[in-house]
């Protein structure tokens, strides 16, 4: 069976390659005489192997604003899409017309089914301006779909909306390879991010005022309060407080035959609260809650505390999501993380706080992947979008085991790892492979001269500043200096037993001999193929050669997958060998983060893998040393954990978890038009 | 035609009076084997007047808790509910299989359409019980709908979802008359509070930032970042700032045409720190939250300042999205909300900080309604949950005038006007219907037994303590004289021009004696018909008789609706003509309120209505006396003002806007059935 599907999928490639250099005619030979078409630009091409919705671009030059390319295409109703995908009504819920949640009992029929193919995709150690990754992402998947002929479905990062609103704008790809509607994919979606800050501020108000009641109540009053008689007199354990009494070693059922001393364990929780690593979180580039005190209230009774706000993407709630594989799991997840110790120095989790349940219950649809589709009506999920600093950088998991179902043999998923390879691809392998138990067959790394240039040496690029003529003029030399930074990125990426292909991420000012450099660059480090592609200007049609490659780098994976390092090492030894492929030569430990890593290892967290929070515009710790830096000693300042999600992530410098916002925001551009309920100035 | 939909109407009735004394037969006289069963416990039957979906309830004594009972019935499809009201598929979006949202656009679809009667229920000043406000107009709709064959809809507020893990439990009415599903209804619904919530605080943070801007720019940096010149060089105004120029009287379209003083008196808001009245919000009981000190942090430069949060649907955002009419009433409304002052005294608006169309395009979703369910299949709107002191407590326009038009002449909307009379109902004549233009036929006021006894002084009721034997045992004397309470309610509500109906929601533990008392005492003041209702044991079977006097209370109203006061007197008079409804003699200012007052007239606010902000314990300021007291003197202690909702606050005592947690919240109950995925626990 996939045997048989390997040779026809070749067959098809052959013939779509030929097809695109006829001017946008339909793939494989099928007629576009012989398609349906429904009167609104869209057409259903009858395919061998399915029925799929395929949407005419009408490309423009030079490239329009991305909501103005955006809007120029009339989305089909999301209902479409997923019968495309052969998913029956009672596998999601419709959110509108243009979205839907796929349920995740979707993976219970579909389980006996084999998976497609699995093709990450990473990229070079960016310039603030971004490479293109999203964007490649979703030309990628527009070439497998709409001129490949072959099931694919994209899995990308919900964006916070707090940038969306500041400078950065929104992160629905780019130019022709976005997904639509781009104003729902950047705002609200279907309220998974919502969700998160909901449950994150539920936990916080209750780490705060369980700390407030237990500083004004002896021991029996709190157990007496936190076990109350019913109507017949009867006092009673909920379900969730014996998650705490197993945890502490008592097995009695029944309130009243707890010792006093037992009484006091249970009850009081005798938080520190110099301990606590839990903070609110707002989805608003709200920089004046990065450090505050709380409490001042009368009220409150002078139990002020310095604490402050995250943005929403950075709770560890956003880690657990892309991290879980089932309700039961995230139930699990979410009710053992970690908010700080006891005076004693014990972890005190959500559960012993009574509270995971209540966290699950807000999470329940949050854990159902968003579907979506692309500018020529391929299918894409959207689920979860953690830092890729403190937490891995990765869309979840049930998503891309949905992703994989519905492809089948043969198809394609392509997802993407936030940031350069060195953090993205090596969290994606070493974190979410881990957990997910997949693998890829192939890993895509995106490249582009600009960011060679720079590595080779080229003078500073800023946001929001004029390119430097360095970037604009061919420089052969400067961008033969750069590609030690490819170099090292793909060798880093073999690594794991995968495939790679060099997306080379063409823009106008890019030279033929510009672009030949970097393909015989990429080759000679040891790529599988190295392809030019110019989907932002020209949609899927701009990456059918990027999709070839990949194809055929699935079909010819070796099947030797392996992680960097295995759990059961040491947590230094752990960070010790993802510091060495960084190029490091050792590794330093401050005072804190060695008191850290001790206190983890006692506490059992030993095992788990390691979430580097490391500057993404350097493979060192220092983010104006591009190339392939190599012989420094990498310095871990302190050493944090998020256990519900389950990674220990060492800080290899300063992370802003919270943005701010300019003088002058994106939200002066943006209104809606009233008369058409359509949302203008979205960039 | 509304004559003979009358006549038939009454025809009606009189058969569904009989057939609810025969055992749930089916009403009017339909034969249940001619009814179209779909082997779901769901039947349609077929009517003259409309097809409706109506819903088998099996009641099972003593009424289980409100989970079971929710939990017992399987609800319909929410595109079967929006068929029966005649919606098509163009007229909602769906939010997965329970929840809809109805389409503002289907206003002007309908435009032509005549509204049915419109029904405002009330209550009498409650215990902290609360009386059963929700309940009777979710009973009340389920007897219109499922027993006596008549359009309606219910429209009920949003609840908060802080309170659903705190004290509380959830907010869909209860036993038998409830909105299902109940889980669905108190968590998330269909996102509009995240909407606010991401809105209310995106303002929050441009404040901050912009004051933080302002202090280290000088006027021409601030313009040139305001106004950057595009690719070719050239600045330009975006279109919003054209509102804040039109507001300084400034005509000039091109930014380089604007003096040195037109540039600082645009560029500069100078806000004055002290007059910020914009508060943070999120929507969990966070008391750590009530007062903080923000800006900590050392980017922000020893900007420190004193803030606090409230729970979200305290924002103004709820008041403006219960308060508006149409998107573009919305757009404005949003936009001249007043955060504060410049030093110089002038309101500062959202406008003024550029963001009025990203709050906007932040609520575009949130303006429509979402439509769900009853346990008899009855249809409600759902939309909006103002806070009811600080702001007017009802649910939306918006709602209200689609489901008048959905149900159409003869047919019903009933919508629930939060605390008692003298709050809820006053806001909603004085307030909602004044911005709505509708006007209701009918006001309920619920009274209950117990809340009368207390009220001819009987013991203090406190919620989670046990009733003292004087409200479970008959005691005539002190009901009698209890109900001066009801009288003045009644007569208040009376003087709007409508008829007043009162429920009396029957407790087991009421006598056939005291229920006749009330009644007397109800038609004694003049209330067009006072009916025993027992909608919680009974669902809508309960409220049938109170079903038919609502209908003949619609049919026979006098078309004679007045506003308590105009809105062209002075705020003082204004306050003045509500506090005499309370019983008061006279209105006491404290110097505070003497100079907010002053300042809202000088801004040319005075002309809005008034809101005022009074404990719901009492008809005065003293949550203790009970009964209808009279001749005391009514202290305004501040003053503030929502602009962009469009009315004034008077603060009579200290309004909590953030509840709190207590030692065992109501989330220690709740949890996921991961194996089924069924919310438990929740109350």
């Amino acid at each position: 069976m996939l045997a048989a599907s390997r040779i026809f999928s070749v067959k098809i490639v052959c013939q779509a390659s030929e097809a695109v250099h006829v001017d946008n005619k339909s793939p494989s030979g099928v007629n576009l005489a012989d398609t349906l078409n429904n009167g609104n630009g869209h057409r259903r091409v009858a395919m061998s192997s399915s029925f799929k919705t395929v949407r005419k671009l009408k490309v423009v030059s030079p490239v329009p604003a991305d909501i103005d390319v955006a809007n120029s295409v009339e989305p089909l109703h999301i209902a479409e899409i997923a019968k495309d995908l052969n998913l029956s009504p009672d596998h999601y819920d419709l959110y509108g017309k243009h979205k839907a949640k796929v349920l995740l009992s979707v993976l219970d029929d579909l389980q006996t089914l084999q998976d497609g193919y699995y093709v990450v995709v990473g990229g070079i150690t960016p310039t603030p301006l971004g490479e293109g990754k999203s964007t490649t992402t979703v030309g990628l998947c527009q070439a497998l779909g709409a001129f490949l002929d072959k099931k694919v479905v994209t899995c990308l990062r919900q964006p916070s909306q707090g940038p969306t609103f500041g400078i950065k704008g929104g992160a629905a790809g780019g130019g022709y390879s976005q997904v639509i509607p781009m104003d729902e994919f950047n705002l609200h979606l279907t309220g998974d991010i919502h969700a998160i800050t909901a449950a994150n501020n539920l936990l916080a108000a209750a780490i705060d005022t369980r700390i407030f009641h237990e500083a004004t109540q002896s021991d029996k009053a709190l157990f007496n309060r936190l076990c109350p008689p019913n109507k017949e007199g009867k006092k009673k354990f909920s379900d969730i407080m014996f998650r705490r009494l197993k945890k502490l070693c008592i097995s009695k059922t029944q309130p009243e035959d707890l010792t006093p001393e037992e009484v006091t364990k249970f009850a009081r929780l005798d938080i520190d609260p110099n301990s606590i690593t839990w903070r609110r979180v707002v989805d608003v580039n709200d920089r004046f809650l990065r450090k505050i005190t709380v409490g001042q209230g009368p009220d409150e009774k002078g139990m002020v505390r310095e604490t402050g706000f995250d943005i929403s993407v950075a709770s560890e709630i956003m880690a657990v999501l892309a991290l879980t594989t089932s309700l039961a799991d995230m139930r699990e997840r979410l009710g053992k993380m970690v908010i700080g110790n006891s005076k004693n120095g014990d972890p005190i989790t959500a559960d012993d706080l009574g509270i995971g349940g209540a966290l699950t219950v807000l999470m329940k649809d949050a854990i159902n992947p968003t579907l979506m589709q692309t500018l020529e009506g391929t299918p894409v999920l959207v689920h979860a979008g953690p830092f890729a600093n403190i937490a891995h950088g990765n869309s979840s998991i049930v998503a891309d085991k949905i992703a994989l179902k519905l492809v089948g043999p043969g198809g394609f998923v392509v997802t993407e790892a936030g940031f350069g390879s060195d953090i993205g691809t090596e969290k994606f392998m070493n974190i979410k492979c881990r957990y997910s138990g997949l693998t890829p067959q192939c890993a895509i790394i995106v490249a582009t001269i600009r960011a060679l240039k720079m590595h080779g040496g080229g003078p500073e690029v800023v946001a929001g500043k004029p390119l430097d003529h360095a970037y604009l003029a061919e420089n052969i030399a400067l961008l033969e200096a750069g590609c030690v930074n490819l170099a090292r990125h793909i060798s880093n990426t073999k690594a794991y037993g995968v495939n790679v292909v060099v997306a080379i991420n063409k823009f106008s000012t890019d030279t033929e001999a510009e672009l030949n450099t970097v393909k015989n660059a990429a080759l000679a480090a040891g790529a599988y193929d190295a392809v030019i592609c110019t989907h932002h200007a020209h949609g899927g049609k701009g990456a059918v050669d990027l999709g070839i490659a990949v194809q055929r780098a699935c079909e010819n994976a070796a099947n030797s997958f392996q992680f960097l390092y295995s759990l059961d090492i040491s947590i230094k030894e752990k960070i010790e060998a993802i510091a060495k492929s960084y190029g490091a030569s050792g590794v330093e430990y401050s005072e804190q983060a060695e008191k850290q890593i001790q206190m983890y290892t006692n506490q059992g967290f030993s095992n788990l893998p390691i979430c580097m929070a490391k500057t993404q515009y350097s493979f060192s710790h220092k983010a104006g040393e591009k190339g392939a830096p190599s012989g420094f000693i990498l310095p871990i300042r302190d050493v944090r954990a998020s256990i519900g999600a389950g990674f220990i992530y060492p800080l290899v410098g300063t992370m802003s978890t919270m943005p701010g916002l300019p003088t002058r925001p994106c939200f002066y551009d943006i209104d809606l038009d009233t008369s058409t309920g359509k949302v203008i100035g979205l960039s």
